[in-house]
């Protein structure tokens, strides 16, 4: 059962529910002397925060986060590094419009066909408020790529119901582009391609003035990535970073490179063909419908993702559903809800797959870099 | 780096190559008792076999395994239970063609880049005869689950190219269906939509003449498995399905339930309403968008995954790529390759559905059936 | 590399130094349903604490536990369970004297050399600081021994420098015993054999005028394990409670039953014999030489295992050293240190010890209780 | 329940029974690019094989090995690495005498607790007999050992009943002392006291006659292995070893460096003093009663552990037991036995010792051995 520690290498493993004292991570595996402070963690973790625009939950949390562990005088130490970020609001509240109502598209049927029970208050540990340690823990990720292998990991929102985004190179995109408009103001919906930015956040308008949600798609692409990262042959970097995306909360489909496209395709069209790289060592392709990987290792092309997010579980218009015993009732989930998750998406998932990639590095070089080169 | 085991509670771990002695899988955590023979292995073993139709890869393999250890008078006695599969074709041949060549799609120039060097015999590790241990131990698997809770996992074709199959109820396919066309003939494409089948089939059989491939989709379906498998928040089952499912070669994308189709969806249309069970303490939903899963545990309704399979990277056609040493040339891979590799992919994906789901179990009966029921 | 985390299904992973902020630990595979408060996570905390007696350190930490995540409303909810203990004393200090001289018996020249540095601050991660966690796991760990099987585990202190306890029966010695003696006073060197504690008072009461320290040895006794926990081959449980045991600070051997006593019997003797237990289906012997465990698996008898703890590394008298940089020097450690590391080694112990039978007892569940029995 | 698996980055998994087809390991996380043979691995099985001397067993296994995958043109190549041993003597033979009956000191009444059933042919897979593919994986561990860091590990008898040797500098013990005796022939009893050994083998000599057993101790010594491995807290070094000593058969303790010897020490006594190295960056001790590790973390000083092994459990006399249904019996255990575990034990504790040191190194190389060294 303990299903709440991921990576193999560099690991997390975390703790905490939506309306508890807080959220818990613990990183085991950091490499030692790698500066970090909580300046860089609040980054992301501003990023992901409710409240950050007029399309975004308007609930407020700070999202604070205090290093327990792990870090000396500025420096990661090598052990295990603790990050604790506590819940502001955990004032008792009514909750008995779904203490014992289960919540459409939720998992307060399934925790209880688990467990017995559950903690009803905002969803407990099915929240996606314990992706707030995850991101904290991805700056840490990032940041080790950034100084090993100069590696870099970027995400956008392609799709926002039928909006679609334009992005003719993947590898290309920064996360200022990510981040901010060409004018400076700030890309609100995390799209780079601004005029479908634009079509999005009208549409993310429109669904929450009528009570309603809508789901999209988000790319995550990571380059700089050395050739030769993932394991044959469970260990697939595209298994580990399906699993990676998969973990977090509404992701309902995952692929990279031409992904589903692949199933239309004959193999004479499909196959990228190798040329030779920038140095004599270095073999690349002409196109990337690989994705960055081949055989489920990297091949020094960036890797692509896409995830499929769900449209928002909880609507604040009435929706049928049972009690606990079976009646039929309603519900309206009263809160301040994302009527589309993909903006806040972002941060959880280059998180996620920083952490992976990170975790394959490090076993990367644990067996393949031995002192004797001669060997 | 140790990527070669897979699960946390039921565990497999494999070895072997394609030209090398033989493929062996040692399965940890078996429950004692069950019955298993080598003829039951062989059942599934025979539905991957290269040669069994007239549209897959006419290669000779009989593909006869040995059980070496964990079953005592044709039972599992609990400990760890080996299967060796040995490959019969070892005799030495001419690999000058892809010995110093990378063909386009393969694995041949990342493991090159990850090790420094490969056995380039047939692929060597990266091959998909791999997975003929994976199916001997799904077979166990599959047994472990119709024995506890009667569990059944079936997968079929639903998409060559451009022909889609209509599955209607994806819960109600059996794998006579799968296996056996109404007339009593060999289903050889295992689409349970006969009348796509019949286009399939054409389909592949124009591409295999053109010395091309087509890729494709795969569904596979689980059902008859309890509400509450799934460990929150990392070891979500859907993640776990996701990887298992992405640890084969050639998936590009995996979704389930409505999948990439929650994209372009409102929350009110997406959400499933629950409804009354059959029993008192068992709620269900009237619709099953969320794939028998809900916040990544199980909902009791029939778990259903798809995943796109590329087309066969192999081709006996001329295709341009290059030396290792960069050097532009052609290659044409000889040998018989599958031109849709979905007919033998359906027994591999059901073996990793399988396997995943009873690790699943038996997290879950470990960690919430207490002897004392009182507490 | 991660070595933060123990255990396989009831897992715990912990983080923290001696001077930082804290010490926190996630558990994982808590059972749902257990009622637990910080009251009895205390009851142990105290038998662990600094000051409790006179004849250990007389530093002050009141060791208060934060219960973070995975207990609603006082059950254990199965989610991560997560508990807090803050350091109290981070007041900035002085330690010129150890940050570039290595403490004899210390680790902190393995630390440099691992890590290149080190939080020096009382030794930071490698101090024992951190079994406070370990210890409030540890609890929980015997509130589902007792539950579900009604298993206990009792450690004492039998040995100090020369003075040897004599224990007839390990199995029937209690709690009470070993925390207050028969007039009704502390027995604050949790020795059960009331003569040999006060010696062993005495003797650790010199040591300490002397500014010197002793070593001695515990036993730590579980009963009421049922036959069949532990996993043929490596995990044996013999093997996960010695390294349960090693993990602890100061720990140079450990063994069981007759232990290092096998060395000089020939096996007439040493072989337990077999006779008809209390039931018909159980099997008992008429000695327990092999301290409850044969082939590694629990036979149902007292589990009795031994630990050698070392004298104190820290020493008020001055001891010859080097500099980081090899220079000769002394360093005498100020602080308050225990004279003998004995009494509060107790309840780290009998926490490693509950927690590895435990994660046995619900991997021997998962994996041997079937729903039908009848397989 | 997965226990037969072992190691974290360089990992040991296990199948086989003692009259089953035979016995395999599956390798992962060997280093690509080390030249290893059958030969080599031949050596070691053959310090391990029955009938080596007269001392041992008599029976005959020839103990071949066949490398089954992960090795290609004499070189490993970094994918997992199987060996396969098979059994010679499979014929069917009346284990009517040992079927319901349990066998004093041996896992037969803890299996059946355990399993409900058991292979009863030679203790089936608690037999001794899985240790041959230990000792084969072995041999790759040292072959790495010495290719990377100039490691070796070496084992060797110190105590047969009441025999001690005197082994004045464990660290400069070598194979050829432990194999070659100063006249030039074998040292069967693998004692480097050569006066020891002759009254070793003498005491071996006569239990056996008197249709005994008699138990006994090994030291095993690492030497060349670099200061830094072994991880907190609960990776230790000392612990991953201890456990590794513990699961195999037979061995009742385990200790280092002074071991047990410290429970009557004092501080002063006990702490080895630190002095400069052989170079300005090294610090080492001028004695080693740490058995060098520190903290759980190797020192750079030989690392010396001790094993207490039981004298064997069957005897060819006859010894009362009960039957599976509690009745009263006798059993003598026919088949041919060592006298004395001992000398074939020597092999197995290397092997032990030599997989968990080098899954240490790469766990150390993985996480602490940047790239970018400025960091």
């Amino acid at each position: 059962m303990p299903g709440n520690t991921f990576g193999h290498t560099f690991r997390i493993t975390t703790a905490g529910e939506s309306h508890g004292p807080g959220n818990v991570v613990i990183i085991d595996g950091v490499p030692p002397g790698i500066e970090i402070s909580v300046e860089e963690l609040q980054v992301d973790l501003d990023r992901r925060r409710p409240g950050q625009s007029k399309i975004v939950t308007q609930r407020k949390e700070a999202d604070i986060p205090e290093i327990l562990s792990g870090v000396f005088e500025g420096r990661t130490t090598g052990t295990s590094l603790a990050i604790l970020i506590r819940n502001e609001d955990q004032r008792s509240r009514d909750y008995g419009n779904i203490k014992d109502i289960y919540r459409p598209g939720h998992a307060d049927y399934t925790f209880d066909a688990k467990y017995g029970f559950r903690d009803y208050r905002g969803g407990g540990r099915s929240s996606a408020r314990e992706t707030t340690v995850r991101v904290a823990a991805g700056v840490i990720a990032k940041k080790i790529l950034q100084q090993t292998c100069g590696g870099r990991v970027v995400g956008y929102v392609t799709q926002v119901g039928d909006v679609h985004a334009n992005i003719p190179d993947p590898g290309s995109i920064t996360l200022e582009q990510v981040e901010t408009r060409s004018d400076g103001t700030p890309n609100i919906v995390r799209c780079p391609d601004e005029e479908a930015a634009d079509r999005m956040i009208e549409l993310i308008d429109t669904v929450r003035k009528e009570q309603d949600s809508i789901g999209g798609a988000a790319e995550i692409v990571a380059t700089g990535i050395p050739a030769g990262l993932g394991e044959p042959v469970f260990d697939k970097l595209k298994a580990d970073l399906a699993k990676a995306l998969f973990s977090l909360p509404a992701v309902l489909g995952v692929e990279y490179g031409i992904g589903f496209g692949c199933t239309t395709m004959r193999g004479t069209a499909h196959n990228d063909h190798f040329i030779p790289g920038q140095s004599p060592t270095i073999i690349t392709t002409d196109s990337n419908r690989h994705g960055g990987m081949l055989g489920g290792i990297s091949s020094g092309l960036p890797i692509v993702l896409r995830a499929a997010v769900k449209p928002t579980s909880s609507l604040s218009q009435e929706q049928p559903t049972v009690t606990k015993d079976g009646e039929p009732t309603t519900i309206s989930t009263k809160g301040r809800h994302d009527p589309c998750l993909l903006p806040r998406f972002i941060p959880m998932a280059e998180a996620m797959v920083a952490i992976t990639i990170v975790d394959h590095y490090l076993r990367w070089k644990s067996q393949t870099v031995l002192d004797n080169k001669e060997i």
